[in-house]
């Protein structure tokens, strides 16, 4: 349907639409929208995606995802270096972020514990961030990573490893989400709302 | 938020989230995903782009979007020669190419006479297609213009214009939609289609 407005048209429909959650229709709306702008925006655009693919790595302490060998959160000297929060990915230590309430480290694994997809301890940053309690000196992590089965999973697997390090070790807390109705929330969430109920 | 990843990333995500219905959220995992593929399909990704742009130009003929001369459409002689269904947009044609009812040729204006946004007949390619009509041996026109008021503005301009040349013009109808429920189509929609009803 798109062969009307020729190959390379074809060809950069085709690339966008590879791109997770960008269907056809969208694709075409963006690639028409992309041969509208001003050539030095396309070249700008197709730029920052070469420079920013070529330009990033994984922080030598934290391993998140940055552009320099440290991130900036691992050069801020102000952040309370002995807690390091332990996530799944970088968007999730943004995320985090966005609240102000951490002022500690973090540690970025890249996904988490899943024998389903194959995906093992050895797959994930768990030897980085073991190096990190060895030579850093870090009394307490905080294990944040999903609450689903595989984000659990890895949890549990990290908090028996760092058990003989005497590390403290804490999960962030399951419960029911502010502002929801309760008749809304599953019964597992509730259950650990009930177990994890506090004095007020 | 998106600080934490280095400059190179934030001025990625800066320039997907510059494209139409491309928020902050959806640009942060397009970046994510893009910096996750292999090198050569980013430049692939990116090459795309600036070949698209720097290749795309209007057909000579119809003025549609296209990579060559002229575009497949107006290179086809088995299309009826004398026909020329009159849209805004490329994508336009390529919806009604989809319904393979329509063998003639098209022209397409890139975009509706609105005064309201300050598009004037000279700013749409209206002399492009008056120019076909004294070269073209032209014996129908259809108006496919979108049926909202700028559509209808537009058609009515071009009516107006080509009526002295003698050249038969129709209006695609406008009429109850196909598959829906009559409760749901509005009272303009169902006023036209009983104006635009037919023997059966």
């Amino acid at each position: 349907m798109s062969g009307y407005y020729g190959n390379k048209m074809i060809t950069l429909i085709d690339e966008l639409s590879r791109l997770p959650g960008i269907g056809n229709k969208t694709a075409q709306r963006l690639a028409f929208h992309i041969i509208s702008m001003p050539q030095e925006r396309v070249q700008e655009l197709a730029n920052s995606m070469i420079e920013a693919k070529v330009s990033i790595n994984h922080c030598q302490r934290c391993c998140t995802i940055t552009d320099t060998n440290l991130c900036p959160i691992c050069q801020d000297e102000k952040r309370i270096q002995n807690q390091i929060m332990i996530v799944e990915g970088s968007r999730d230590m943004a995320t985090y972020e966005k609240t102000q309430e951490f002022k500690g480290l973090y540690h970025i694994l890249h996904g988490a514990i899943s024998p389903l997809m194959g995906v093992g301890p050895s797959d994930i940053k768990i030897k980085e961030l073991l190096t990190r309690l060895q030579t850093e000196n870090i009394e307490e992590i905080i294990l944040a990573t999903n609450p689903n089965i595989e984000g659990e999973a890895t949890a549990m697997y990290i908090s028996k490893l760092v058990k003989p390090l005497g590390i403290k070790t804490t999960r962030i807390a399951h419960g029911v989400p502010v502002g929801t109705d309760l008749e809304y929330v599953d019964e597992v969430t509730l259950s650990r709302a009930l177990q994890g109920r506090q004095e007020i």
